[in-house]
């Protein structure tokens, strides 16, 4: 057993959640051969980041992304700031030889994911895009039950996710509504997560049709400067610039059809990551908001009682709940898990493809093919056409 | 084919849903060996029973029940009266030599529905009591999967039926809270549906605990006679002498243990018929606000995919839903029946029953049993105590 | 109140909901002005129509359309044929002087459509297109509490139709399957459902982008020309010439998108007919399995305690539950209605419509703009682009 | 700011998740007043203990418990063994002057939980009862709601902790099926959990009927001494002598009537824990297998839109849900919790209790009423009748 030192950037919403996981992975994963040790975290606003390193427990707080990079105990370099840092980041630290996690989405444009994905390639290094919801034992089962037949050929994806956060006309214009820091709004926000769970579970797409929209165009603009939504709104107004919703159709490769939506406009939903799919031998469906739960149709079933099962993936049995000496990693059976462990198992992950030398899923590659999807979607969007990925 | 000639007392709720079977159980079951005629609807208030032989279909209104006993033309008679008519009419009906259908409860106490059943045992007359909710096909289906052994060895019943028609303080005396005319409460009326659905699915009641409350004591009495909550409330206030809730432990012979829990002052819950039997191979549920689903655990299913399932029990393969010619006897799976529909199925089995000289279940046979229940969780209930049914 | 003559054509399916429809809606309606006769069947075949006659309650069975027109008795026709014979034949009814209802969807073409509309319009007779699902009562409530403004702006309509029954690639080429005779698959048999909801909720749609797919290429061919499934299979193979499934985006007028999914290959959906809409006030969402309910969030309540409720659209003072007296029209509360009586509310308006000489919703209007959207996608699919309406 | 020191004995289940929390409660309370130190962890097996602090990250492993009341550093004592030692090393701890958090239920019978009782309060120690369900916020949420009238008058309680784990008859007898270690079977283990609860929410019980039953009544015995289940089935049987379910009938002081009813042989409930409270102005519902949600009835809503409403109480304006600068302690809305964070909220508010010297909710003092309601139900089973609290 090893320790490996984390350099993080960015401290609000993912940097919190994955100090939390950097603190926990080695309680749920004694068996790690490699362990993390919090190093340092990095930010500009020094007291914050200060404030940050206090709170979530890392060893020292850094102003320079730089710094990270130069220092020998830190091997691997964690990148949680907005959208349009996250490749030039990645690529330095690939370039200083660090193994990389990035948040999502990985880049701004095909190109720049391109680029980040050459840089790893050519460092040698491991890296992995933190698409987080892959491992909710729930969606690993659907994976492993998709790759064991149980659906069949595929028919139908069809992919929710509805939150309800921006509704609010009067919610000032902070860095997620600015093209130029987010590169895309909802989109790249949440139809980066959907897409990625759909060419995973259900391959490669062929060509998409897209439709952004944006139903608040104008929205107060902050009154300082931290880049959150706390920031208060001040009384000029200025111009929304990514969409609030986007909606796409799409052909996938094997011949499935699929339909994605995704919006911060859907009253009552907070976090409603849906997706759905069936197949010639059954249906899978999932929910965020309950992501213990695995629904099932199974075609085989006989007809007279087969019906939709709700499998409750928190035994043992399930995808990372088995601790190898047959106990509960977490907790026993219906002593469920929460959002914050999906980034749990997740850097367990990444933990062990640092010992082997090997990246693992979803990585960069992947991070290039979500974003063909993403910009052929906003492409077919301002071209009222569809776009082959 | 033959016809049958039909003779109805009662026209409120209960009358209105039997005349509809009626007039719908021929439509529905085209290979009925014996099919009714709407003879002639029996009740005092010369008015009232008019109306509801103009609305409902009935060749013919009268106003003493003895007439219905005198005409040869009906071989029928349907008791839909309030609880205390039920057993004086059914004997009249059996020593006539007509066939009975009777509205649960069979009777007010245990003494007078042994009487009834000795009566049409020894009239030799085809009798049914009309405990619907065993023809929902979700039910009957339940049934089926218990016998083939799909739940194994029983351990729990857990039988709820909720309502909340009855918490308004301000609402009237009427027949259903008087004790010499309805018996009980929601002992008789709710409990006596969920006892019955016990009895069959899991066996005899060995003895039992209950406790029975009312929770508003006084209520003003009715401004008109004519016995529904329609009358209106007088300015004068009565005891109630009913129960508004029943609750109930017991021991069935089998082993297994049961709870019953039945309450007009359940706030939100409208017809919340609900029970849960869990067993060594697995588990049922139903509820009848959602009447065509079941659901179902598998124990031996597959750990790993196992969950409850909900069987939506509308399909030809399942009870009452396919013709003959394996078309759909009501409508195509999904395209769901209503309440009342359980009656139609009822009322099939019963000139079924009547084509082939048997009584279907339940019968007067099972409204003793359930009478018996019935009486011990109120006696039970008296005097703190359990007691042998 | 007075009598009114049917003569139906068509007894399958549709014929069999409406036949009922016609027997049941002067039991649960006893307010209507104008009442059915159910005087004349009709079809080509004669020993099933004669048997549908027998079985279903018509007066009589006739062989040839036109004598249905020829009759003084018969003074609405209903139509419930394949699609090709729908314009047709309310053509030549309005223009024998005939009340027309028929079965959606309108047509096989807008251009068809239109003559149908320019044919009742000039005829001057009422018309109604059977689109029964506007008047479940959970649905109704939905309009009215749009109307009521409880979503306030709409942002989002959603719109699934998912059934599995044809996704036995060995079940036969029935009429269904065939262009010439359905005009479409799933496009006219479940989204002309789902537009015209959408249509009627949410409103106009300026213009769509849709897909469309057949996953089961060939089929057998019948071994029988009645037309339906049960006919058997052959062992020749032809192909399938409508889709199987049907996707669309679209573009609401008033600034609204829409999402729409239909199809028969989604394994464990019997008839899931399901909506949500978002607005800027609040969210609703239904569920054809689950007719009697309706979820509604309200995005003015308490935060604390906000949440999707769950209305059990099944009181007296929920749309079409209430009779004038205060009492329940079907049952009491609870005690839910099916399938068909959707269809008894729509007859229930179309008589009151007659009697008042006015076309209730959805009427041919409504069946031109619907068919509108149905070509619109159509060629969008053919095209790959975005098509207005 | 300031810190305690923690020993604590037991390291299996509970050991585990209370280990988690004290590592976990400064990172999500970063306002706490006094922090957790994970001094020393105690058991008897030197390699299991030794194994355990390493894992859980305590500083260091004691085998023995009276070395933790001897040392200075430790000022709060955590009991997480076998039930029957919680009461004598409460005892002990207190007497040496420790805070003490005691797993449930707190003793074996009612005298010992008195003794208990009695100790703390002559020491003048803090002491709290890990009754940790309180403290989900959907439950804490319920608390409020119901103390803001929102339930008006109580009339029903009626609680389920399901479960199957025990199921299978093959399974070792191991401490928590032997009477003289666990005190009693589901008893002890679930009605604990559901009777603190109800108490809390409705309040005390004046009298119960209760029904003890144990359907596997012999097991293989252990072929280890190390107390868990995983120790092995032996070639030998003994009786088991505890109880596998357990229910009970209860009036409450208020006049509500109670069920209860626990067990271990529901199959496919793996921890349903269960409750619904009805009242005269609404009605709530609550299931821990989704914890993050609770569901809500008002009966002075709108009747046409009226329902059951489901809440995600995952918002900052939900029960432990916001840090005082209006973020999210944990996540934002609908990026749920788990069972391990019900811990985290009750060891923070434990730590508050400290530094104000208060002893927090739920305590010793409600321990030894839901003692006397645990011993009055076994009591009523012994005798067959009801037994006053």
């Amino acid at each position: 057993m090893r320790e490996i030192g984390v350099g993080m950037v960015g401290y609000s919403f993912m940097g919190r959640a994955h100090s939390n996981a950097y603190r926990q992975v080695s309680f749920f994963y004694p068996e790690l051969p490699v362990k993390p040790v919090l190093k340092a975290i990095c930010g500009r606003t020094k007291e914050a980041v200060d404030a940050a390193a206090s709170d979530m427990g890392w060893e020292q707080a850094v102003y320079d992304f730089d710094e990270l990079l130069e220092r020998d105990d830190i091997g691997l370099i964690d990148i949680n700031t907005p959208n349009n840092m996250h490749v030039p980041m990645a690529i330095k630290a690939a370039q200083a030889g660090k193994h990389v996690i990035c948040e999502k989405p990985l880049g701004m444009t095909v190109a720049e994911t391109e680029e980040a994905l050459a840089a790893v390639r050519e460092a040698g290094v491991v890296h992995m895009l933190c698409h987080n919801y892959r491992r909710a034992p729930a969606i690993w089962l659907a994976k492993e039950m998709i790759e064991a037949g149980m659906l069949g050929e595929i028919y139908h994806w069809r992919g929710h996710y509805l939150q309800d956060w921006l509704m609010d006309p009067t919610a000032p214009l902070f860095w997620r509504c600015q093209k130029e820091i987010a590169g895309s709004g909802a989109l790249g926000d949440l139809m980066a997560h959907s897409a990625d769970l759909a060419l995973w579970l259900v391959g490669d797409i062929d060509s998409v049709c897209g439709s952004l929209n944006t139903f608040v165009k104008q929205r107060p603009t902050l009154t300082s400067t931290d880049g959150g939504l706390g920031g208060g709104a001040g009384t000029e107004m200025a111009d929304v610039t990514v969409d609030d919703a986007a909606t796409a159709l799409v052909k996938f490769k094997c011949g499935a059809m699929g339909v994605f939506e995704v919006t911060r406009f859907a009253a009552g939903h907070k976090n409603y990551n849906f997706f759905e799919i069936n197949g010639s031998r059954g249906s899978i469906r999932f929910n965020l908001e309950r992501l213990n739960e695995l629904e099932y149709f199974d075609a085989e079933d006989d007809g007279k009682t087969a019906g939709f099962k709700t499998i409750l993936a928190s035994d043992t049995i399930h995808p990372f709940q088995g601790l190898s000496d047959g106990g509960p990693r977490f907790w026993p059976a219906g002593h469920n898990i929460g959002y914050e462990h999906t980034f749990i198992n997740t850097f367990a992950d990444l933990f062990k493809g640092i010992a082997e030398g090997k990246s693992p899923n979803p990585n960069f590659e992947d991070g290039v093919k979500i974003q063909k999807v993403l910009a052929a979607v906003e492409k077919s969007s301002e071209q009222a056409t569809w776009v082959t990925v």
